[in-house]
């Protein structure tokens, strides 16, 4: 059975999951919705997809999944839309800024029971992958501590940072979820310090562009995050996990794996210099797995709740770094009763 | 303008060409030929191309270029066939496992002035083309010594060694062409020392698995090569190019880059196991510049002269081994009177 | 000039002063005390030194130095008395474990003008101090963040742990000071969090086993440190300088660089599994230091103002963990009204 | 029992070889002998030894042992001189220039049972150590294939170069000894090639500056050996051991481990310069050794036959290189009727 794709937003990662989709066997691209008609024509065109609109797409019988690939503002409206259509959603991380919301969003996921995949993609690269894989096999014993350290080559411009809702909420994030995805074990504080070393203009805006995070969970495990703007030796990802019997830990990535010697010493090339060349196979496993656990009606994974607890590590970061002390997720993400909101699918 | 292929040939290498012309917005597929049609019929459903034959494909008005990726023993009647029928080839390499024949059909090339490529994919690759062009840019001053070290994961099988035409020209000619690629000067004399160790089958069948081979030119520059049919740890394909500035090397490369650190010490996986995930990149990019030659009427490299000028090196270094002495590459390729025949195009 | 040595203490590390005493051209071993006279004898022996009582070498007027190795809570007082008898003195780390008792024995240290230098010997590893000059020449720009992590291979016996003033004032207190020598700017807060993950015996006796720290800055530079008192691949000491125009990092040691290569991969062997063979090198520059700094009469670095505020950040530590928040070091030092108390020699 | 040692010759490597007698606490430096009158006293002075003429060293009672550091040229007279005393000798390699020579002295060693150990320093290098340890444990199976890449930082004076024998007595030599040591089998063959690329003058005087060697066994195994004069990089030191089973290599060795990043990439420092800081710990374990072989009256290796050996695979290969062709051991040492000279003490 090929799967009927619905893409909402044409810009530069929706190009990106177009692709994918184009390159999955069991993949088709039947329509493309976006807000700027020229971008959606142009993306139907090359892969042979229709443009309609969002309502159309909705609408449709020919299409069992959408990607949301538009603004952030517009996630958790268009989750709820597609999740009562009874579409399969693939949306791009974050569902929303605010805690609240993502956390209504998530009601009406779990009341049609839809399948909601959060585009966390660095769990799917293959270097992540084997990192898991090896703590999984129990290779390293008892997980300890998760070390990232997270740059990004530049800073953004500012207005992309005023409406991104700060580092930690839209760069930390991935990290969280990664630290998540790797300590195995819910986290259950959070303390972090954050300044400005970059660019006088994202301090003017009200946010950081250098923090350090450390993360902590009830029976003890570690994990610290050391997130930067500015890498000029380009973007800097690299993750270890220590643990009772040994570590394991991922390289940096580089485009060409050649090294020069002369009198000044040896010299590897910089590193990828943007996250899509760095994360090309992440994001083409990425919908692969999407289409794989929606085809065998499993909770897809990282899921709707991934995203809120990231998302939630975020705001609780942000306050650490305004009192100055540790603070508890669960002071952000209240009492969870009804813990069937956080099963997600 | 799109250019429209034909592919001779759906096996193994064919479906990895094929899928490079596909991938190509510049390019094509046309028609498949081959003697299993079940093969012809797969590829062609597979990219939507028809099933033809090489007569209908040498006839073809709607075809400009062909891909030969059948037996070896077909090579050189198909090349001559299709310079006379006007089309820009691409050949898998070797043209013919016989000096003289090459000689010959490269002369039908020249008299129809068509466009061949003989296909060295590892010139090709990321990596190897970042060692090429450190060396260009002068990074190392004048290149003095290149040496690559090119190990098989394991011996194939003795039927496929008998009609190999022997370990030199079935595996040092990719060595042998990458140090003429690299060297920048030809070579002028060969020596050579083989043996059996890896598999007593492959020396019954009259070859060897183990090799030694030092390349000399006339100003007094070194290449050595070291092949081994085995290798536990993967595919080994290693270059360095040391000059009287510096020195550049080509690092091994592997699927996941990851390290295990435990009580035994600290473990990366090994290498890639198989010349096509090796070598996926490199395909890709080979037939992206075989359109750019024929695009742009430009001679196309590697031409048929490095295809014949490998062969005599390997024919050259079997010599050797079997004379116990430096063997002149003139020796193998006889006087070159016409000088235009190894201009290639 | 020939400087003149007295060792206090013949123990492990006694023993390695004494050796970089002997293999220094410029200094000469004089005399060694010990409460254990078979300690004593076997070092004086083996040096050509005699056996004196602690009276006799600060009554010594062939005895220009002293190095201090004896009990942790002997230190203050030895320091004290041989800085009135206007010896120079180099002592082991910590001054005491207690930050008063400090800053009372930095106040006769000041007062008698001697010259003190503490033994934070991984300032003079050459790895370290490569990283350190790298810094200063201005190689990444601006320190923005120290990253370190730092891990013994094994769990200390129970005994040693409950003498020892807990994981920040024995083993952390190496890294608050590497991160102050690479930050160049005094350290503001401390957030730590801390767990026993390794060995339940050494919460038993209060301490904890594995830890996470960050320090901060006036102007928002940040270090983090990782702790472990478990590494089963070795001594593991990584550090690692990110600044506005790059990064420097030290590598792991190992005693031996080689590679297996197999089916399993590729292997080199574990790092140095002990501290005094990691060190070898800084042990031998510290002493060496030490003499340029008596000959050339310019104050000991680091001196006992280092000493005194890293185990101020130490004590900053086991607070935060405590208390949940960041600790302000100025907290725990208190007031300095009277600067010139930590200026040190 | 201390073993006492007599020096004959006080320049740069005599200073290295009474470093580690003085370091070795089973050895004791009793006397120095130089031509020159000042570097002896020197020696003497700075380690408590006595200055002696070489006749007052062969008739002292209270010398077991001497080192011989002298010039090439008077090596194979002092070993029979020596040896004949009942002395045991450590000798820097060459034992002399000429096969006949060395074959000459070797009988004299062998009549008077001397223990004879030739200077092949590298043997004892912790790294490559540990790569003979891999090998004999069988890590990586049967040897197949030794790789040596052995480069100077530059090339010597001319001066030196006349008097030194040529590259391959001069400097191929100790990787001829290493490729036998790894090899585990005589070497039937050697093919060269050599030139000059770095210094002309080096050709003036009759000599090569760069060379490719190829070693074949009886059994087939195969070693290649690239030599330079110049590496803009360091001294450039490289094997790597190929069998059934896997490999193991040695990296090459640098002073400080650290790593630069910035937008030109990752870069490392150059290697070690200077061969005497490269091989500072190969050269005191190789006195160690010499001390334990003569306590344990164990034969002492690199033999004296080790060193002829060497010295005939330097012959061969400079025949090689002159006819072309792939040159038997055997033409240059001879028949080898009377084992017994061959198997050194």
């Amino acid at each position: 059975m090929t799967m009927r794709f619905g893409l909402l937003g044409a810009g530069r990662i929706g190009k990106v999951h177009a692709g994918a989709v184009m390159a999955n066997p069991k993949a088709k691209l039947v329509a493309v919705a976006d807000a700027i008609a020229d971008a959606a024509n142009a993306l139907a065109d090359q892969y042979g997809a229709e443009v309609r609109s969002i309502d159309a797409i909705e609408a449709a019988t020919d299409i069992d999944a959408v990607i949301i690939c538009t603004p952030t503002d517009t996630h958790a409206a268009l989750i709820e839309r597609f999740a009562r259509a009874g579409k399969a959603i693939f949306c791009e991380k974050p569902i929303d800024l605010d805690v609240e919301r993502v956390k209504a969003c998530l009601r009406v996921v779990d009341e049609t029971a839809a399948t909601l995949m959060v585009g966390f993609n660095r769990r799917f690269d293959p270097h992540f992958q084997a990192v898991k894989r090896a703590v999984d096999e129990g290779q390293i014993g008892t997980v300890e501590m998760v070390t990232i350290v997270s740059r990004d080559p530049g800073a953004p411009p500012v207005d992309y940072v005023k409406r991104s809702g700060g580092i930690f909420r839209d760069m930390t994030i991935h990290d969280f979820d990664m630290a998540r995805f790797l300590l195995g074990e819910e986290i259950e504080t959070v303390s972090a310090q954050a300044s400005v070393l970059v660019d006088k203009a994202i301090g003017e805006a009200g946010d950081y562009d250098s923090a350090s995070i450390m993360l902590f969970t009830a029976s003890g495990k570690h994990a610290t995050i050391s997130n930067s703007r500015r890498a000029t030796y380009g973007y800097d990802q690299r993750i270890e996990v220590h643990g009772s019997k040994g570590a394991v830990a991922a390289e940096n990535q580089r485009p060409v794996s050649i090294e020069i010697a002369n009198a000044n010493g040896y010299t590897r090339p910089p590193l990828h210099d943007f996250f899509m060349t760095r994360y090309t196979e992440a994001y083409a496993a990425e919908i692969s797995s999407f289409i794989d656990f929606v085809e065998s009606k499993s909770p897809a994974s990282p899921s709707g709740t991934d995203g809120l607890i990231a998302l939630a590590l975020a705001e609780a970061a942000l306050r650490s770094v305004k009192e100055g002390r540790a603070v508890k997720v669960s002071e952000v993400t209240g009492p969870l009763a009804d813990k069937s909101v956080f099963q997600g699918r």
